[in-house]
């Protein structure tokens, strides 16, 4: 058990609004967790409109990466404010604020060596490059770039009608505006009308992770 | 891949200050990573004084855990003031927002299947309370019965010295209470003078741990 206080790095430092925090650094890290769950930590961070299928992509690929001996997190941006972002509403700086606390955590997730899947529309790109900055390496941007009539047609919630009708305003592709990437790592799009089914999407996302190594240790 | 999105309940809701969110339930869930990991998600919080030990014993707990195959992952309240928690400082209310938020991630953390350390003093015992009301079969409150005097004398930062001379106000322990716990799953203290080492604090925590059933599925 040597080292378990001895090697702790201590550094005092000013951050933020705080003072008088160290940094303590535990000897199981990064590395440690990634080799007991034969993968590497990262977020997969899919952006898009509402309707676009961010949620049904995350549950299919955390189904796909779980059979396949994954172990993965979904960071469900509307989840989240049941309890972590209870305290935001949708207000210009609560929604960047929303979306700052969810890359902090998916950084954690990936930090304990998670494939952390978040799911938020987010919007604008400086908020998402905020994000893609915590963690420069294993920052998977997904665009599901469906046009807005067809997450229009869906309306799974039924926003979009009270968008329209002016019911909820400042809503994203209606009166608010969505800033697609202009570079990131992958595009999901429709063909000729026709969209890619969850599965599909999933397998889209999966190569990409086994491709560039997140697999395996 | 039967039912990736028919089988997702949407229920909409009001919480706190949003309206029009909808809870999607993902096909695994915390019972499916739990048997990936063999072992049930839980929180482990560890309170006490500044200097009482917070952080050794986590980064024991973590070692002997890992070493068992176990996969854990530390929170610590210093640590996340560089990240989630830079906005806050240590006035009292942002001190309890700290601590919520903490419990809420800790509560992630354990739905993904972890055993999820977390280290704050969480003088208050209504703070504690509030995070043990999040998961209260999986919630495991350490406390760090240490004597002031031990945690003075050894003062691993420097802040009680501080404390001591003024230059730090509202210090727990010193201008500041600390409401021990009433009723908590492990109690730590020292006999005789003589305070228990990392691994022997850790290994008490782990036999807890073991007879609850919570290191395996």
């Amino acid at each position: 058990m040597m080292g378990l206080t001895g090697n702790s790095k201590l550094v005092t430092s000013t951050v933020g609004k705080s003072t008088n925090i160290r940094w303590h650094d535990c000897p199981i890290g990064q590395d440690g967790r990634q080799k007991l769950l034969n993968q590497k930590g990262c977020v997969v961070w899919i952006t898009g409109l509402s309707g676009s299928g961010k949620s049904t992509l995350a549950c299919a690929l955390s189904h796909g990466l779980h059979s396949r001996g994954h172990l993965t997190y979904v960071l469900d941006g509307d989840n989240l404010r049941h309890g972590l972002n209870r305290d935001l509403c949708f207000k210009a700086e609560d929604r960047a604020e929303n979306i700052r606390r969810v890359g902090e955590v998916a950084k954690l997730f990936a930090d304990a060596g998670l494939i952390c899947i978040a799911c938020l529309i987010s919007p604008f790109r400086s908020d998402r490059n905020a994000c893609r900055s915590l963690l420069p390496k294993s920052f998977i941007e997904v665009f599901l770039n469906i046009p807005l009539e067809v997450c229009e047609a869906r309306d799974p919630k039924g926003l979009y009608k009270l968008a329209r009708t002016g019911k909820i305003k400042g809503f994203t592709g209606i009166d608010d505006p969505y800033e697609p990437p202009s570079d990131c790592e992958i595009v999901i799009h429709c063909k000729a009308g026709d969209c890619p089914s969850p599965k599909s999407m999933a397998d889209q996302v999966i190569s990409y992770l086994e491709v560039n190594g997140f697999l395996q240790y």
